[in-house]
């Protein structure tokens, strides 16, 4: 087979060039799946070409249509050029660099200008994502949803806290702050360590959203003398505390938007808005007058380009940081926001907590954002989503998920892999066990294989009493906390369990996928120590000889469909 | 043939995706060459897919081993989802989208997570180039040899003003700033509009690399009162000026490194620099002691990671822009300092002209740096030396040329391709006529075909007078004034004028490069007019039916070898 040199892709100071330390450098090369090996020359830019040396580059995954290739080099003067010698199974070389494909002969190797170059290797520039990050489980929390510790608090009209129950969009139910804190012994028995609220703050709805103001912790749930204690209690407790913050728009009802609806053109706020005609109300959809979040006229998208608006939204972010201690912002609809504003964001809380967590929420390829200086990190629907696809839709082979999530690797540095959040459901999907059309086995090895995986795994509130449930809001019932200790709830705590103990594996060591000739999916995480597991979703028993350190569906050498085995070596 | 379905590559927010204006973004796929058509399928992100609209793309391009294809799609509401349809030359079709490469049946159209998306048109991101720099044909002046205006300001022991010399490398003879402002009218008279000067602060240097105080005016230059005339003489003709900002290291003649000599880890400026070990002095290259440029000692590197660094050098560069009103700053090894720094430079210099031209150096593939935030182009080494190769050199063909430059427009949005600085020669290379090896036609043809691409074409000063040299030093001789109005000098002359004449579409229209049957070099560019010009590079005359507007070698519907035809429609 003739080698697809139109594949061979390699793009200087992204994923595939980039820091690890300060002398340290990660490169990578794509290329079709018809390539046999890859090596780099480099060396110093000021040193003579005679002086370069030559590495072989590593086989790091299959993806679907490309092979990825890595090698890390060491540079000790902070700058490096290098080339890559590509050779095609057919035993073809070409020489891939600066200035095109050529011909592998020596003039290709002698002229300067065709190596690639990283110039100089700058720390400040280095994508750095926080350590604690990696080895957290998180929990997440819809306030309203998850336990009622404070009867007086509740909005008139809340109805009977059914865990069965239908929830329509504007119902209540009446949980709070005080009903999370009454269960950080629980969620400490659970084994996870970080909690992730949705919103908290002043808003006219249940979910919070469509804030009307991000100063005050909504009455429903609490104040902030309880939210402080709950922060406290979490820190004793060695849990993380992360706040959903709203910033591409605010609710209508609060006071910037009212003096907009009020005072039109006169309005000090009307710069604080994307407006295209007054007066605003009344909204239509189809010659809007201001733009919103999709077509919701009660989320006035907020003008982040305009100083004043920056400067608000910042001291809200640093105030929580600040006042109350909080470890991480999980940034709604962060890819509707300019980077500008992540930029300058960054910068401000890192420069309160250094190893702050920046959490946005983004349902696509995240390259934009993800270079070092915005997010630390996605909620990684397009990972977790290939995973669905497969172990609870059956819509995908086991091939093609294990060469979708490789590719999903390779989109990103590897510290930015491990700060990745892998929900396989939040508030506004539907539960996995009701994608998995009830199927418990299913939803437990998904969960068991996300958690093997690179990046930062999050359990939503429920999932460990098997709870179902499908679109919003159908996916955001009241807790079920009758199922306690079942053994659906002990299969997630012992999957959680597991991470906590290898997080170190697991969050940092190279990910290799693969399909075993039996079918099985094999997972191999080679770091700290060596953990390998295996999933079953031929739809048959399949037979394994191996050691398990936790399994489900495994006994005597068969593993039965829908089951799992890790392995530590 | 089976489509290379591995070739096929879009990155969302990069120069394959980017917006041209708040409604407007520019899409690119990437494919091989084994493609007969691509369509895009795009709509607003929360509108239903049902509403998607369907575009064709355009062949945009033919580079090496790739194929390019564009569209430009309009959303009225500022948000975009797409994805391509590709169609291979066999017929053979398939679906690229965020989550991989998909047959092309309905359930991949149906769904969205398939999508890519630009979630919003932010205008604040949008890559913005000066406008003015489209207009403008540069001329580069290394000071001390272009014109000795004031005997009263020469070093000691300058030499004898004779462009044939051969200087030494720490030779002097004596151009100054009068010496610019002496012959504006001569450069008015050649058709250049903007003056880009080599270094003019106080150093110890004949080129003043090594900066000993970036806010004064080196005295053997002149001082700031003559540099402040020099520009409003230059404004007066509507002359754009460029000075050379020395910001990746400084002289060790400076007092910051001096008193880094003298008190060693009691220096108030150690944290200026990168220092590996005390005492600095004596610096051994093979354990150097602190971090230079390349391994010159005298050019210890600044740390632009210190804020107090970062202040330092931005008040420089804002303070020859607000006292003296200059327009552009050239950045010496720019790609050598970090993205940070340049980011914040960006923003000040902007704050106070925003239409201020940032012109960086770098020698390699740029696009780190060219995303809008930090330069607004670099000097386009790689894309003259392409040209050089094969008209100066002869050591590439002319087909594999037009690919290789297609292949560099295409690393670019549109607008940065633009604010390229084009430039063939300058005091960092040999000169053109030298690398033609004395041949005027060759070097000739070369500015021509230069002149008719896209970027901001700069002509290093004496190529209008036919001037020679070889390697740094030689290629900075004293300026041959004896040449001008020579015939070489007139052709220059042409070249220039014409590019001024016909910019708008030279500077802002879509580039197709081929070769013609013959083996001409066929240049169209369709904008505000047509414009396209053929090259002679066959070693024969070639039959060639078109009117000339501007030509050299071309008689009687005859082109000669070396010669170039430009013809307008």
């Amino acid at each position: 087979m003739k080698m697809q040199v139109a594949a061979l892709r390699h793009r200087p100071e992204s994923e595939d060039c980039y820091l690890v330390s300060q002398e340290d450098m990660k490169l990578r090369l794509h290329t079709g799946k018809d390539v046999k090996a890859v090596y780099v020359y480099y060396g110093d830019i000021y040193e003579p070409l005679t002086e370069l040396k030559r590495a072989e580059m590593a086989l790091a995954g299959h993806g679907q249509v490309n092979d990825y290739w890595e090698a890390t080099v060491t540079m000790p003067n902070h700058r490096c050029r290098y080339l890559f010698e590509v050779v095609g199974q057919d035993g073809e070389k070409v020489i891939y660099g600066d200035r095109g494909i050529r011909k592998d002969e020596q003039e290709s190797y002698d002229d300067p200008s065709n190596y690639i170059k990283l110039p100089y290797f700058h720390l400040i520039d280095m994508t750095k994502t926080p350590d604690w990050v990696k080895s957290t489980v998180w929990y997440q929390i819809f306030p309203e949803r998850f336990a009622n510790g404070d009867k007086t608090n509740d909005p008139a009209g809340v109805k009977p806290w059914k865990p069965d129950d239908k929830p329509g969009r504007d119902d209540y139910y009446g949980g709070d702050l005080q009903g999370v804190l009454d269960h950080l012994d629980y969620l400490q028995k659970l084994g996870v360590n970080g909690l992730y609220f949705c919103p908290i703050f002043k808003a006219a709805s249940n979910h919070k959203y469509n804030t009307t103001d991000y100063l005050e912790v909504d009455p429903e749930f609490g104040d902030k003398a309880l939210f402080a204690k709950l922060v406290n209690e979490a820190h004793k407790r060695g849990m993380k505390v992360m706040l959903d913050a709203v910033f591409n728009h605010i609710g209508d009802t609060s006071l910037q938007w009212q003096d907009v609806v009020a005072n039109g053109e006169k309005s000090r706020f009307k710069d604080w808005f994307h407006i295209n005609h007054f007066p605003v109300e009344p909204y239509d959809p189809k010659d809007p007058s201001y733009e919103t979040f999709a077509f919701e006229k009660h989320m006035p998208k907020l003008n982040t380009a305009n100083p004043e608006v920056v400067d608000y939204l910042l001291t809200i972010a640093t105030y929580w940081i600040k006042e109350f201690d909080i470890d991480a912002w999980r940034l709604d609809v962060a890819d509707e926001v300019d980077h500008r504003f992540w930029r300058k964001f960054r910068d401000a809380v890192t420069a309160i907590k250094p190893d702050f967590y920046i959490l946005g929420e983004s349902w696509h390829a995240s390259q934009p954002w993800l270079n070092g200086d915005e997010f630390s990190g996605t909620m990684n629907y397009p990972f977790t989503g290939q995973i669905g696809d497969h172990f609870l839709k059956g819509v995908q082979d086991a091939k093609t998920m294990t060469e979708l999530l490789t590719d999903q690797l390779f989109l990103y540095r590897e510290q930015t892999n491990s700060a990745m959040l892998n929900v396989l459901d939040s508030h506004d999907t539907p539960r996995i066990k009701t994608v998995a059309k009830g199927d418990e086995d299913k939803a437990l090895q998904a969960l068991a294989f996300t958690f093997v995986q690179t990046g930062s795994p999050c359990i939503y509130y429920g999932t460990e009493m098997g709870m179902s449930g499908g679109e919003d809001p159908d996916c955001r019932k009241p807790m079920d906390w009758s199922q306690d200790g079942s053994p659906v709830w002990q299969a997630v705590h012992e999957i959680i369990q597991f991470r906590r103990d290898h997080w170190e594996t697991l969050s940092q060591a190279a990910t290799w996928l693969e399909v075993t000739k039996a079918g099985l999916i094999h997972v191999v995480r080679n770091g700290h120590e060596k953990i390998e597991a295996w999933f079953n979703t031929t739809g048959k028993t399949v037979s394994l000889g191996t050691e398990a350190a936790l399994s489900r569906g495994y006994q005597g050498g068969e593993l039965a469909n829908k089951g799992y085995v890790f392995e530590l070596k």
